[in-house]
């Protein structure tokens, strides 16, 4: 496996173009195709996967929704907002009849509530349509089919049914044998592979990979986010893009606010491997999710790979999408 | 199976208490338990319902999220509503470098966006701090344990990692070979009974029941919702309610807004059944869940059970959650 | 006084044209001016304004921005969602003390509560960058100043201490000896003057006028907005520009949803006066202003100018404010 | 004049029960009332108030509504969210047409926005709603009238024309030779009359009474908000309940979060003046007003009183308003 480090000392644009050009997918599926990676996903994934379903546990992936996450309004993304429209209290003094039921008493009283959020403010699937480069969206549509109207093109509702199938963990920490990864650490292809061989798995066609940095047991360890959304920290590097790429993969995601190492390793080129998966490749990537119960259970059984079930809402024309991402093992 | 109604010309609240006290699950798993019927899934049942993956498709009963759902504002439930916070058209003006970029361009521009919603406002999950019933919720907590800072108890996020197991449709217009049912129809334990024997499956402990009304599908006749929120309505009636109790399923969902039918079959109680299965069996219920492509599915292959996965996204103090519910064949 | 209108049959394209080229104040306050009309504010305005308040009366010109307003959701526009953050059943519940303060009661209990609107969804200002035509918004800004980021050049903060001086109420409906006018009726400058001499006063330099069209009143004797907003409604006409911008004024606004009279006198042209009075001349529009009070104590009183005080809220980059406008005489 | 603290080493609850009684309005303006203090100002003082304006200066004293704003979450007050549903942006990508206008190009591109805001986040008349104290608010009403519907009795849309009148300027730190007073200054009645006797006037029935800490100036001093939300303060102290319940004036207002000195001189009781302005007395308090612009023109000027326009918005059923209050001078 060739990386595209090879003959640069810095890494820049030029790399990030030599990536997109060697990996590119516009065109694979159609032209008209706003699913991309999830087309790798064929029926008999699905069933194999099934077959690792052996002692009947569920394993969540989704950290809490509510207003300790880790968001920090950076990039006008702000913790998701709860709101009660009524409750208990009112039940209790009466109100929920005298207000809400034009004061007919009939037994029941309801409980109600909403949330105003940041598609990507927490556990969350980006969609093809959430990165534009060079004017174009993956796939090669111009970036106004993505307007103050939502995402007419690439909307994470693409993804509605499309996101179950193979699951694997690759915990690199524990591959590494270090409790987390320091920020800065790009993740290679070659430590991919490590974590795959630690965990006895290949990783191969239509699989939903999921890298553990470690990023999240550190903000436990430290007990408080800092500056976990958006500043430094651990991350896939370029030199992990062709060992992800070559294997046709359906989605990789990481416990990390954005997937990639940061600082990033192109000066001149900020989230480059949201350039080259999203826009070119059109890959499913996943941010945020809590990777820790799911690597301790892995830990204790030796089993890397499960059944995954993590579909998005179908939110219409949204680039983003909430979602709580199933292991099933 | 005896029915609540033998010997009452007109249900009542009386009918409601006799329900409440035959098939309340209050201290069933201890004085603290959070989480109703879903202690009812065993891991036997998850990987029983592995085996039903045969063929790898993957189904949604996620209705939507956006602008076009059925809410009207009633009970303060609105449509989703959906707002970019960047897109393309700023990419293309140059704006996201310069109003988000602090001028730096470095090729990348990310699109994002938000919501806002009633957190019952689609396909959903109720928790089972939903109901207050006699100032008590689930397990004899009292109502003011719900309050303005949410459900301290019996929040939605009890059932973040439960909701796996066995699945079955109970196609109820096709076993009575209708199109729909009509507004007003009250399903009975039979008619359910009826559906499962047609469908060829036999319901029990930790299974996830859908009962499709067909109130979806007559939408779509009609060309829209007309008052599937809050109207008349298919649903189940008192006459189901030992059914269901008895066979100690893990939850149930349905087609329509309420689950019950409309008008209730008690004239002095708002929806009776919400009363018995959420606030005394703790029985988790779903609402507006799409199951025509489900049911079309089922009536292709004939098989009316599946891998259902659909867990509630943990949204931390809420009383409902919506969700993309998959069914795995 | 001159129309447009002469020698069109048909108003187009070119009649809008015709009016901007006329009555454009582009670069008349510098090339950097974001306050358009209100610079024909004078202190002496303000002053001789003063000694209209006479009688020690306030008068608001304010709908109550609630749930009954006259949105529909057009345009993305959807009436005030109110929403308490905590309130007083929860200090009967005791659930403020419990879930708010810690557990520490200190007699206190306060009561909150938040607003999610449009702000341009009831009695509002539109601000200067509120409409775009030919790519550029008022004072030749281009219209890539108003992104998702929102309003950089001409934002509404523009007008937060200017919105004070001499109020006249032009009542045309009680000028042409109706109830209101209909629907479809193009207000022309002889007909505003009409009122303006009804009422005995003389429109002029930095004054803020509202007109009165009836169609509040309308919507009151039916008992519901109907197509109050958005659809055919009356209001000024191409009939009445010359008239309005010879005058100087520093505002104008009345008590329709848009201004203008709909459906527009320009088949290929929506809210042609938008384009005038906004782009061009930089006048400030006031929409869904409630003149019914007003007018029946100007009829009173046969006194049709005043003391006005009403100044948006200053949102930041915000292109449209909520207020709650006053007349005081 | 007395004050309720001669005798008490630490005030306590008792003190503010001695205030509450001392100088409770409860009934005064009948037992239906919901306007409290306001019913002060008369038809004489609004006329009076009008000959105030003298130079034609009209100045904001509301803070810009913006993510820039002093709230930190804390309480569930968060800063305005300010959005864009469509912009400039669009426009220029021809987005507006086709994603809003349904293709059809009519010239006009609108832009539109929105806001997500505590309405106790900025610049902000509390209503008589605010706070509940012993199971009550305002004139005895029980606290079941605020419930998760909102306000059903004194909302602050009682308000909502009756802010109109005389307005008097009390700088406190430069009636005392100081920059900024400190946190924990609690304001004695005396260092009031201090600043009305510098500022050579006598406030009155109906007035409309703004106390400068300079907390503001101190937060731009050291370029930054700190704990100016629900941190220590600078604020009206016990000994000053006297001097302003003695006056009969209308409303009063501060440059802080919260109006009263913190930490709060009762250790049992959090914002006791709260208890006894909101409560009993039945007085608008205004916070987070914006008064170094207004002090800058009277410390100019030499004069101290002016005419005031500061109406809340009409929400209906709110316990809090922002509003964009106007001296004008």
């Amino acid at each position: 496996m060739e990386t595209a480090l090879t003959d640069t000392a810095t890494p820049s644009i030029e790399t990030v173009r030599a990536l997109c050009e060697r990996h590119s997918n516009w065109g694979r599926w159609g032209p008209d195709d706003e699913r991309g990676t999830l087309n790798l996903v064929k029926p008999e994934h699905i069933t194999a996967a099934a077959s690792q379903i052996r002692s009947g546990r569920a394993i969540s992936m989704a950290l809490p929704f509510d207003d300790a996450g880790p968001q920090t309004g950076a990039f006008g993304r702000f913790n998701p907002i709860h709101l009660m429209l009524r409750d208990g209290a009112d039940a209790l003094a009466g109100t929920t009849v005298r207000d809400f039921y034009g004061g007919v008493d009939r037994y029941f009283r309801g409980t109600d509530d909403m949330i105003i959020m940041p598609l990507q403010s927490g556990t969350q699937w980006d969609s093809l349509g959430h990165v534009v480069y060079e004017d174009k969206i993956y796939n090669g549509y111009g970036a106004e089919w993505v307007s103050s109207k939502g995402a007419l093109k690439n909307s994470v509702k693409n993804g509605a049914d499309g996101m179950v199938g193979r699951g694997v963990l690759l915990d690199v920490p524990r591959a590494l044998g270090v409790d987390w990864l320091e920020p800065g650490h790009a993740i290679t292809g070659e430590e991919l592979q490590a974590a795959a061989d630690r965990g006895g798995v290949t990783v191969g066609e239509g699989d939903f990979v999921f890298v553990r940095t470690g990023a999240m047991t550190a903000a436990r360890h430290r007990g408080g986010w800092g500056d976990y959304a958006g500043g430094d920290a651990p991350g896939l590097g370029l030199g992990s893009v062709d060992w992800v790429a070559e294997r046709d993969i359906a989605a990789i995601a990481a416990d990390t606010w954005g997937l990639e190492v940061r600082p990033n390793e192109t000066p001149d080129v900020f989230q480059p491997l949201h350039i080259v998966f999203i826009v070119h490749m059109g890959l499913w990537l996943g941010e945020i999710f809590d990777l820790d119960p799911l690597a301790d259970d892995c830990a204790s059984d030796g089993t890397y790979e499960f059944f995954f079930c993590g579909p998005p809402l179908p939110f219409t024309r949204a680039v983003g999408s909430p979602l709580n991402p199933m292991a099933v093992k």
